[in-house]
């Protein structure tokens, strides 16, 4: 028989924190690329522009003028997907047609009063004011509701058009889906095990070593076993910790993160997923479509190949490294 | 109190088929859109072109050539996701590092010899023949593989770079995690309440009727109360039939659909999900990403919205009704 390869041979894994499976077929890599290919990135975006609803100054859709914000700015998303006081559906008549209740806020932050940088372009005194208000807006708003997310949509790909660096964050009076997965999981591991998952799990890619990615004094950046995106990574605090507001000065000076709220949550570990949607280089991206969306997630080479890139690449950013 | 609206006030619903949840926020629709626009839709594709690898008669990526096929015509991916030997990786040896075999088969089927035609601009007998093929595929790789999956990724948008009208059929030796969903859903349905849960459902929905796209005398076209995809929209067979080949041939005639395959699989229905990736038109696409991606999935349409606007669409293909 065949000694089993997981970079040769195709195989399942499975996700404990999503509770979901994962196709890994790393032998498709080998295929010629004739697939679409996406523009190159922009890479001369101007610094000011006065038109731009995000820049300092600039007035929005709504017709408020922006400050002349010089660190971050935080502000009401003018389209909230989520508002306070939406009432509710009321009782479900049918156990096939369920709906309940949604209420929340939607909010924008810029990170920098400059468009053409990103987080890993920026100062760490500038990255750490973004953690900061990151850690304020988690405890503003997670007083008030079970679940703040933050997240940022990077890129033209990510259905992302304006290039001024922001992310979002969408507080709701329910825990959303995923979070509902990872909170099943988590509590379950902790009841049976004692500790929490993701605590266990972060010591054990520390042994393991082949999917660590960096590693500081109070971080972990790795290619999870279980990743669906080609080059997806977790970042996690070495230490429990459960929310971003219980992070110290010297780990907000280390790298950034997601977030979450609630009561006895001690099951919980602060973590932030990464999932570019890139395959092969920056204009050939994965596409997650008909066998992903129907039957199941499958991704094209290894999580321990994608560390291996990953931990190969120069310290230095592309855009300095350039000129 | 205000009344609750679908259509203005946010809610979530719950999808008792795979378990997941949706947040509808109806309200979004009205926000001005200043995103990415895709290139419109190439037509003008040549009817044969001998370089095109899906051609008849044309050499594919690893040397072989293409029969001149008249109707529909099955082979093997050249580059698979899933092969039938693949050796298992053996016992896990944590908890949080599972992983399992997978083996399988990949095809693929084109469903009429000439590349500048889709499903439905096809006539109907060829159609007919698309339906028979799916019914043959299912049984002969049904009879090893406890799932066959068929799905087609249709343009650009969806990764798919080959004008030529085509499917895939991915058959495996596990149930892939969608599967394992709807089955889990389906057979607690049955086991509670005696009936196919997606019976039931095509039943309600045919009580409610604003989610009614079509209705035959042996197929419902509907978009359901939890859809995802702006316009994502479900069939069902009106009939109770599990798997494919049970079609009858005045039923085959009808419409295409999915697949699946196992032991007592009683309490299955027979159903095609289709996804497709667009929001306003057919240049403005659903980005489903950082709060899908890490929360939960999100829609800026009502289904019932959306079902309006597919009854309203004309009988005539749009690339008919052109000149
Ligand atoms: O059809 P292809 O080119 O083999 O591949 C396409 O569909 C597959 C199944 O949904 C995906 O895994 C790929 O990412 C996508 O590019
Ligand atoms: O940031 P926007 O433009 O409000 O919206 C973007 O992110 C949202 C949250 O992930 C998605 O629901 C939208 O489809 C996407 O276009």
């Amino acid at each position: 028989a065949t000694t089993f390869r997981a970079s040769e041979h195709q195989h399942i894994r499975y996700n404990p924190l999503q509770d979901e499976w994962v196709l890994v077929s790393a032998h498709r890599m080998k295929r010629p690329w004739q697939g679409q290919v996406e523009p190159p990135l922009l890479t001369t975006v101007p610094r000011h522009d006065p038109h731009n609803p995000l820049c300092p100054g600039a007035t929005r859709a709504n017709g408020e003028v922006n400050p002349h914000y010089e660190g971050t700015f935080l502000f009401d998303n003018d389209f909230p997907a989520l508002q306070p006081d939406a009432p509710s559906p009321g009782p479900s008549d049918h156990p096939l047609f369920q709906a309940e209740a949604a209420r929340g806020v939607c909010k924008v932050m810029c990170f920098h009063p400059w468009s053409d940088v990103t987080l890993p372009l920026m100062l760490v005194p500038e990255i750490r004011a973004v953690i900061d208000a990151w850690a304020s807006v988690t405890e503003e708003l997670g007083a008030q509701y079970p679940w703040v997310q933050i997240f940022e949509n990077k890129g033209a790909m990510m259905g992302c058009s304006n290039p001024h660096p922001h992310c979002q964050v969408w507080a709701s009076s329910f825990l959303p889906d995923v979070a509902q997965r990872e909170e099943r999981s988590q509590r379950a591991y902790q009841s049976q095990h004692g500790e929490p998952l993701l605590m266990e799990y972060g010591r054990q890619e520390l042994l393991r070593k082949d999917r660590l990615v960096l590693t500081s004094e109070h971080w972990l950046v790795l290619v999870p076993f279980w990743a669906v995106w080609p080059f997806q990574t977790l970042l996690l605090p070495r230490r429990h910790v459960r929310r971003l507001p219980e992070l110290t000065p010297a780990e907000r000076d280390g790298a950034p993160m997601g977030s979450e709220a609630g009561a006895n949550w001690d099951h919980w570990q602060l973590h932030a997923h990464y999932y570019p949607p890139l395959l092969r280089s920056a204009t050939v991206r994965k596409f997650m479509v008909g066998y992903e969306m129907l039957a199941q997630a499958q991704r094209d080479l290894t999580p321990e190949q994608a560390a291996e890139r990953l931990r190969a690449l120069p310290e230095v950013h592309y855009r300095l490294g350039q000129k």
